[in-house]
């Protein structure tokens, strides 16, 4: 906590935790609203977590085959609607392009002109234009499987946003395969949410379930979608990764065929999946404190911020060099997760104290300061970010350098594991419905997220009792993968279930 | 050459060179038309090069200080507005979002609906959705200087468009500038233009011109542009990179002030520079030839590809275990300028010379084949892809692995030196207006191409000299950098001039 026993972050998270999500946004310089509706600016702190996820996932993506290519930005109308379930599922969100130019008009206005013979949409999400490529693509069974991925900003017209959580144009990866076979398409599905799940936890330190979503909740146009579902620190659920067996609706859709082994014409099985800038949403609420931005070292893009201290230009250039032969040795350490070592320094000219708070609302892994009586000691100041109580280490230099990847690996795994902690701590299994009604009913009216969290209940399949729950903002977030056959009575209408399912409110 | 003394690309350069380029890049399956007007699909192999291209220049805009960042795909129409020149530039090709939603009419048709208020335009560049953000980044001489990189996709509704060389959307990359002093930003500009003349050469293997454009070749609203200009196969020039110092003019138009040192409220100034996907349309008309693709090693989706052959399926196993020793050996040397060595197998099951050409014709820089009398021999039948008359050298196994850096150094210096040797020679300093117009004048109509290149020749620097000489179509492609002053007379019109300048055809 800063001097005056107030935290970095105003209001904490306890006080507001949607104006603490925004204002950790902002103090660690990471994104702002820009002047077009919904559209965000991503600053550098924010794009270099973005361009950090793309490298990791990237890695993992080619590691299981796929391979990058990129489709165009504009689908045309009568592409979009070639799905019936699919176009609904878009047309009263997207941003339409009618026309090819400007002109000015006979008061000297510029107005649109050159209108187009079909409308074209910006793309929401790429299956139809995409599909149009793989049917050209795709003849015998000897062209498959087809195993796609895109990394493209995609625009869906929302009504609310919030940075990074629900903007109208967003970055993402969109992976787009093609099968000869059901079982392989649904092989896929799995083994992507698989990818997602260990990217999440082992990458950006969020525990999550895996499972499948109810019907009501699938991908306009699948046959069935899968999610991973983290817990944000206000017992809430994030949506952070889906992934969709889409059959052969979209095959048909875009005349997607192949001849078969035993010479017959065949529609392709397809598949889809994605995750997007909102990972940065889960990041944020799932490590972050009431001062700031906490990062995972595999995500930063800074492992390490050396804070040189002196008082003359003489002190300056000792302090410096001193700073520059730890940066030369932790360079010799080598790479740490296929990065190299991230490690800055800050020798801006201001203000002691609001420089070390910068990094601290940063979020940067290891804060370093470095002064005179430091050197004298062979010793570092050093504060490790995921301490909540910001207390200060006195490492010798020597060891620090030593042990980093080690302390990095650390942190990383104190991250996960608090996260993972919380989230257990906070889900409940829970039979009885009165039980299960006041877990989710907030104790106090004006902090409607102060609530239990996640529950384990049962739920008889049937879209009545999900949308009645629906009223009370309880939602299913999905079925998990590894859900135990048990019988039960479902926790709203008391109707047999099968197996329980996670309810949570959700962003 | 092939079997029958045909080449695998049909026509050759000699024949029809547009064709032939368009056969390069189909044979190497790089990118296609889509069904959306103007719009590419960029298919893995090219793929892989861009996200090569963005790998090798990121590290350089960031070892110069620049950090990414994103921004809006949309401009409202106003904002592009606030400078006139630069609207001037975009109104006449640009993609224009006029609704947010789609309804069904009447009829049941699916229609645009939800008129903006305002239209948005698809970024055709983004100096002015930029300078919006940057205006309010900018307070003090002490937020200075700003610099931000920005890979992003654009749109140009141009009308005639060509794979790579010319598309309605484009992936580039767009740095945005902020300098506190005319010098400074100045000083931004040239350095970015070396930048990309460091990185055309040394990493593509492309040697290049860098220089000022003539006026009338500005980008629209910079005070001054300069550019790297290389020469294609084809004696044509291409623009391959732009570098602009936009003075106050952009810093007006989005109100960028500063308070200086000496409090004073000033304009900023600003700079933007761009490469884009145009590049690999460079590339390919660099370097290949006529039986298809040569890559440089250090933009090569692959460095190395095995062909393993065999009859049976014991000898299938030797010969894969043989390639996988060589293949860890390979990882063991490390990276190679920074990337993994990218060394695959390719054991499809296909027609061997079949197999073989594709590798020729995707141009990967070396190809292996490996059989069981290779194996007895410890010895690989190796082909660099550089070499013309696509020779087999037979290679110790191990000598092939330790010299394999210095190989695809070899390589990479081929490609370079035989594309500046080929520059050299088509490039003539003339002086006679009747040599001048000879040298460009193509000795068959049927093949405008062939003329005599690069002309190095005396501009009076009118704007009436330039537009007749465009009729012929000759144009000034820069005012070289390192031009000397020397006292000449205008080849067109003989007026005095102080230096010699690049006339050339030009893509």
């Amino acid at each position: 906590m800063a001097k005056d026993n107030k935290t970095a972050i105003n209001p904490r998270r306890d006080e507001d935790y949607p104006i603490w999500y925004q204002e950790v946004i902002k103090a660690a310089d990471m994104a702002e609203n820009s002047d077009v509706r919904g559209c965000m600016v991503i600053k550098p702190w924010g794009y270099t977590i973005w361009e950090n996820i793309q490298k990791e996932l990237d890695d993992m993506f080619k590691a299981t085959g796929h391979k990058n290519a990129y489709f165009p930005l504009f689908i045309p109308l009568s592409y979009l609607q070639k799905e019936a379930d699919h176009v609904e599922g878009f047309a009263t969100e997207c941003a339409v392009v009618t026309h090819h130019k400007l002109t000015k008009n006979s008061e000297g206005t510029l107005v649109p002109d050159g209108e187009l013979d079909e409308p074209l949409i910006v793309r929401p999400t790429s299956e139809t234009i995409i599909g149009a490529t793989f049917s050209k693509w795709v003849n015998s069974y000897r062209d498959l499987p087809i195993l796609i991925n895109q990394w493209a900003n995609v625009v869906r017209w929302e009504r609310r946003t919030r940075l990074f959580l629900r903007t109208a144009e967003f970055l993402w990866q969109e992976g787009h395969t093609v099968h000869a076979t059901k079982e392989e398409a649904v092989d896929e599905t799995i083994k992507m949410l698989g990818v997602y799940r260990d990217f999440a936890e082992q990458v950006m330190a969020i525990p999550v379930i895996t499972g499948e979503k109810s019907e009501s909740e699938r991908f306009p146009g699948a046959v069935s979608t899968y999610s991973i579902e983290a817990m944000m620190q206000d017992r809430k659920a994030l949506q952070a990764g889906t992934s969709h067996f889409l059959g052969q609706k979209f095959a048909k859709a875009s005349n997607i065929k192949f001849q078969s082994k035993d010479m017959q014409e065949e529609y392709a099985w397809t598949t889809s999946w994605g995750v997007s800038t909102r990972l940065i949403g889960a990041l944020i609420m799932t490590h972050s404190d009431d001062n700031g931005l906490v990062l995972p070292p595999r995500i930063a893009p800074a492992h390490v911020v050396f804070l040189p201290i002196y008082k003359t230009d003489e002190e300056r250039d000792t302090v410096l060099a001193f700073i520059e032969e730890i940066r030369t040795e932790i360079r010799g350490l080598g790479r740490y997760h296929e990065r190299h070592i991230v490690a800055d320094v800050d020798d801006r000219d201001m203000r002691g104290g609001e420089k070390n708070w910068s990094w601290i609302k940063k979020g940067v892994p290891l804060k370093v300061e470095v002064g005179m009586r430091d050197i004298e000691k062979n010793s570092l100041a050093v504060l490790r970010r995921d301490n909540p109580e910001l207390k200060k280490d006195f490492i010798n230099r020597d060891e620090f350098v030593k042990n980093l990847h080690a302390t990095l690996d650390d942190i990383q795994k104190t991250l996960f594991d608090r996260a993972k902690a919380f989230r257990d701590e906070n889900t409940r299994t829970i039979d009885d419905k009165d039980e299960f009604e006041a877990y989710f009913t907030p104790e106090n009216k004006d902090k409607p997220e102060i609530h239990g969290g996640f529950a384990l209940s049962h739920w008889c399949g049937s879209v009545q009792c999900e949308d009645e729950l629906k009223d009370l903002k309880i939602t299913i977030r999905n079925i998990p993968l590894d859900a135990k056959e048990e019988a039960g009575k479902c926790i709203h209408c008391g109707a047999p279930s099968k197996r329980r399912v996670v309810f949570a409110k959700a962003y």
